[in-house]
């Protein structure tokens, strides 16, 4: 059973806007290098995982609170935690830090609420998440989740 | 004094995933295009307006949820309505209409919050809402705002 | 028959780069939305056509010369002419002009040669151009193109 | 003196588009990541170097044939090759590989023309590349260049 996973990206050139600096919506991008990063060390697949092809993750809720700017070269570790597990859904919280920083920097926070659904005849509809799944993800300790 | 604006983006073929819908990260350009045409609406600019190009407007914190979801060649509205309005930063509230629904379907809301700051020597810091800028903004009623 | 689509688009702030441009590999989703424009003013779609669910056109070669930079809130009109007509691909080059200049500026060409395909048990062959979309299709005129 | 580089990136879902595959513009997002990774190796920053943080390397040409489609998670080596190299300009061409197929198969072949620029009073002029600069980069053999 695990609750985290750190994923490291670097910010790259069109990751960046005139402003100088990350443009905010990719923080949700790097999120989901994350989530994704995370499935992938329990050895499943966020996305038509071959053995049930048929589950999806769609999001529900998404929203980032930004601390401190990120620009162009910076290494960014995104620290994921799973914060609630439902029958049905996942939520996530996300600690960015800015690595190339002394002492590594806190720059920005954020969630993801995602839903299992299974595809029918071209429509999704919610369903429980398989248990081949729900039995490797846990929630994290509550004095890692802020 | 204004306190809404609606924007419709059309989803791209880039804005799309391989799940067959636009990206969940998309919502949020299309919140920035909706308050850049809220500005432009009001003559201002996001971004270096030439009387004033120290001001920028950097985000705190942005949100979105998702009610069901958008493809390829969809017509998108997004209508913006000012939430908060404070000395130092804006709240916005955001309504996403899929208009090739009949009815016109929503699909997400969003929300954004902004600061306004100064550049100094290269460096960002927080300050007052200059009063051409905040003469022309005023919060919506609260019969409008989710 | 027609040979040629403009379509219209604002720089979005998330399309610039730390450089305070556009940045060069937005240009190739400009060029896409001239082309699904081109094929959605002939009354068809580039991607699933509901009469010809499985006709799709991947990209074989793409290219683009940048004459000049556009930058965040710029109007750029891309002018698409179809180039080349064969049994199996059609070729376009893009004519990038920024409108808000005066007299209006060329600040880009670009070509794309796309192929038709098949999907048939989730593998994708070249096909012949389907009549219905090859008949309203020709090659513009030798002195427009560049 | 270097003329080559290899990076690795991972198709990221946001990469992807409704056909399943990588989106073609965002090879050239992957060809700059190599091009960056290449000066890197070096010790140089493509942008904003601090020794010189007036020299910027605007592109002037770029283009992509495309043999085979990328998918989500699929491990892509861009190779970067150094073709040509002028007073005020660099060519580079990159091989693209799926290291997650068995041989690794060639995906997709790009070239890049970069021009060195100075900024003076905010506008930039192609210059000379700095000796700093052309003394570490030299042309491919021959026979490695396609």
């Amino acid at each position: 059973m695990a609750y985290e996973f750190k994923a490291i990206r670097r910010v790259e050139f069109a990751d960046t806007d005139t402003a100088g600096i990350m443009h905010f919506s990719n923080y949700f991008r790097f999120m989901e290098t994350a989530e994704h990063g995370f499935f992938r060390s329990l050895g499943l697949s966020i996305f038509r995982d071959k053995a049930h092809p048929e589950v999806g993750w769609p999001r529900v809720h998404a929203e980032c609170d930004y601390d401190a700017p990120v620009t162009f070269d910076d290494q960014v570790e995104i620290h994921l935690l799973v914060k609630a597990k439902k029958s049905k859904a996942l939520s996530y919280v996300f600690n960015f830090r800015k690595l190339n920083a002394d002492p590594p920097l806190q720059v920005a926070r954020g969630a993801l609420t995602v839903v299992c659904v299974m595809m029918k005849d071209g429509k999704m509809s919610a369903c429980t998440i398989p248990g081949y799944i729900a039995d490797k993800i846990q929630v994290a300790p509550a004095d890692l989740l802020h």
